[in-house]
């Protein structure tokens, strides 16, 4: 369902991107949708040249699209070299969450005395705040969530239900943090003593900078003695586990199900696909991307596009590829041994 | 522990079944247990022939069997074609969740003024049921549950403690929710300025069928702009992630730690493997398995077993082989160079 | 954030870890940090070689080492023959989670009439601790958890936040339990009739030792009929899934993100490295360690170190590896070919 919180003109929204209109400036708008869903009183987009086809036969209100595909639009159009960046702008305005927001303190929710909280910050019924925790201005705590002790969240936060930031956490403004997502939960750290395993205590802490997003059950566990660190503006998807003292730069994505082991440390404007696992203790520079489910075990230097893994195919193949890549070493020696008979 | 929570006769039992019986009709029976543990006054059951060694042994009150087996059964038995189907039926007889149940909604809930309950609903102690959302009959929601504005539950749905439903979900009849999972968080979207990352608002919704079961832990994440969809009698189990608008057939069941990203289609009567990775905008077409820990990136257009990876081996010949799989190509390239020398 | 809780004197920490002290008695020490980090209050350690080099410039109040390196440490020294156990005995006096504990009931907890706590037991805000429930000395249950019916947690264990501890499970002593994970969800259990799924009630339990930690976000599925068994001092780190009725051995680590479907029984003393997925109903023998994202399908009878998978690589050079896997078995049939023509 998508939702229409409130309606604005076709003149509101070449307003709100800044660019000129090329139709009826008081047609009402209640929401976005693809070219091929899109009603009169919606918009719709073009960033994905496999969709040009539904343009020719759209009925959306208008179309925010790149000036070079301008021609070939029935309806109205709202031109940007960057229409998936205008999608984002305007899908802020149709988001019905901020007006659902109550202001104040849930009579159920349980707020320590010493606990501090900003202006128009509002903790919803079952939160608990813990002693010592500081709240910036417009921080949203949503149901059951917790905020532990010491720790700090900067203005604009949102935290959706049943978050768990633990104790002595700090983070930035305008970081969105999805259901179930745990921040500051204790690294795996232990010493054997050859027979049985002690705990190393978790002292450190985890950072996070400016807009940063956590998806929904998503763990960043703390530091064994430094902090956890990750950059502003770096988006986690959901299902990921960043283990203790790893580091993340600024602007890198990191997709669903990846898992950073120890001390790892990835650079900045990188991106992982889902599944990928980072050992620990490596280093990977700025600008890297690594594709679907791949391992890296070894520190990576250069930017560029990594991979590791084999593609699908059906069983009854595969399991004649795989049993003939546990021979892989002994294939390469006979084929070096045919070429130097032939030589 | 196997918990007994009512006695039953084994004449209960064989009418529950709707099959004859061969013993002593008012033999008690507490519960279920394996060939090898149970005792007199519970059912066995064989379904799977690597226990038929332990079918002459049993001290079992009955077995469930194929009657392909009652010869060799020293006890009474109730034949059925699909035991496993049978022992099913009769886990549910000995199910201590249902009795446990209270009725009504408990002092330390809380419930929006204009949420709406259907008759035996029960809300446990610190769940919080937001504005506008509608409860069926005989709904269950747990402790610490939270039921965001405006979604839906149909009747008989079950919620068990600390569970996540967002804003705007439609949720069909029989559903399972287990704790940890959550349904409707955002989907993972941005735009990309060439600097910074755009949030684009989430605003699709959710849709299950009925008798869907989600896992522990498990995220099914909200549309961009339509809507995710879970189809009826889908099974999820733990650590599972879907992301934005994907779509899941009927009846199909996907193993813990998969992942499926971004509008990819899943067909009816599919099975993916534990820890399977499905790359995004796919189509995986009915009845399609895909094993363990597997990662599709191609669309699949016939149903089957597919597969991907290489199988476990001991490290120190695994290192050899990994080598030589970074020299594929070149070993390919040898190869046909070798065969038109031959030629 | 190093935190400090308290201060100690460096006698004091000479008496704790039992060795000899080279320096001044009275020098306070407030924590712990890195050979780099420390300042001259703080204690740092010489665990790996390869932080050598910074022990000459260190400029802690004391490093704990083994004796081989005495000699170059300009500064006092506490001498162990596994010096990271001493690091792991000292982090536990710097912890700063135990004084913070309050003691009692907190008024916003819900505590069954027919629950049982023991003494020192302390439940904080909007927990729920449900009928039956048996809690040993000295439990903590931290904000927003919940558990379950009749289930039991040893004297010592401690609940973080948000924890959900399902009904009917047995918990050792001293175990952490961190946020967002589920002991005790159901299995993954259905049968099928040909056309639809049948819930197999999962009506097992789950059984931890003593000592046992587990992770944010993990899963520990209840067993189908018997127990899932999870040993003594068995260490879980987050976003495990453990199906129902798997076995785990004493002293077993499991890294990040692994997955162990079902029946499956791990040894004593193993090592799981992140996302390494096991199949189910696989025996694996004690020792065994597995690196890293492997996929384990057979049962492994002898201690050592396996692995499956392939290594990063850079993508270009990747994708013809790949193609080339799916040719394996051609490759190494066309190689046989040509050795038997030589010949």
């Amino acid at each position: 369902m998508t939702h229409a919180s409130h309606s604005l003109t076709l003149a509101d929204i070449a307003r709100h991107l800044g660019v000129p209109l090329s139709g009826n400036a008081q047609t009402p708008i209640r929401g976005l949708a693809t070219l091929k869903d899109a009603e009169p009183d919606q918009i719709a987009f073009l960033t994905n040249r496999a969709y040009l086809k539904d343009l020719a036969t759209t009925r959306a209100g208008a179309v925010l699209l790149h000036p070079e595909h301008s021609k070939t639009c029935p309806v109205p159009r709202l031109e940007l070299d960057n229409p998936y960046l205008g999608y984002a702008r305007l899908s802020q305005l149709f988001d019905p969450l901020p007006a659902r927001d109550r202001t104040g303190i849930h009579p159920a929710a349980v707020v320590a005395d010493d606990a501090t909280l900003g202006e128009g910050t509002c903790v919803a019924a079952n939160a608990v705040i813990e002693s010592g925790a500081v709240l910036g201005e417009r921080v949203v705590v949503g149901p059951g969530s917790v905020v532990g002790a010491d720790s700090q969240l900067g203005e604009g936060t949102r935290l959706h239900a049943n978050v768990t930031v633990c104790h002595g956490v700090v983070i930035g403004k305008r970081a969105i943090l999805h259901s179930g997502c745990v921040i500051g939960g204790d690294g795996f750290g232990f010493a054997h003593d050859g027979g049985a395993w002690h705990k190393i205590a978790q002292l450190g802490g985890v950072v996070l900078g400016d807009d940063v997003e956590v998806g929904s059950c998503s763990s960043i566990d703390r530091g064994a003695l430094g902090d956890t660190l990750i950059g502003s503006d770096v988006k986690i998807d959901s299902q990921v586990q960043i283990a203790h003292n790893v580091q993340i730069g600024d602007h890198s994505a990191l997709a669903g199900c990846v898992g950073i082991a120890g001390s790892t440390r990835v650079g900045k404007h990188c991106m992982l696909g889902g599944g990928v696992g980072l050992s620990g203790h490596l280093t990977l520079c700025d600008g890297v991307q690594v594709t679907g489910m791949s391992l890296v075990t070894n520190s990576i230097h250069a930017s560029g596009v990594y991979s590791s893994g084999t593609g699908a195919m059906e069983n009854h193949q595969w399991r004649k590829n795989a049993v003939r890549f546990k021979q892989l070493d002994d294939i390469a020696k006979r084929l070096a041994r045919l070429e130097k008979h032939r030589d």
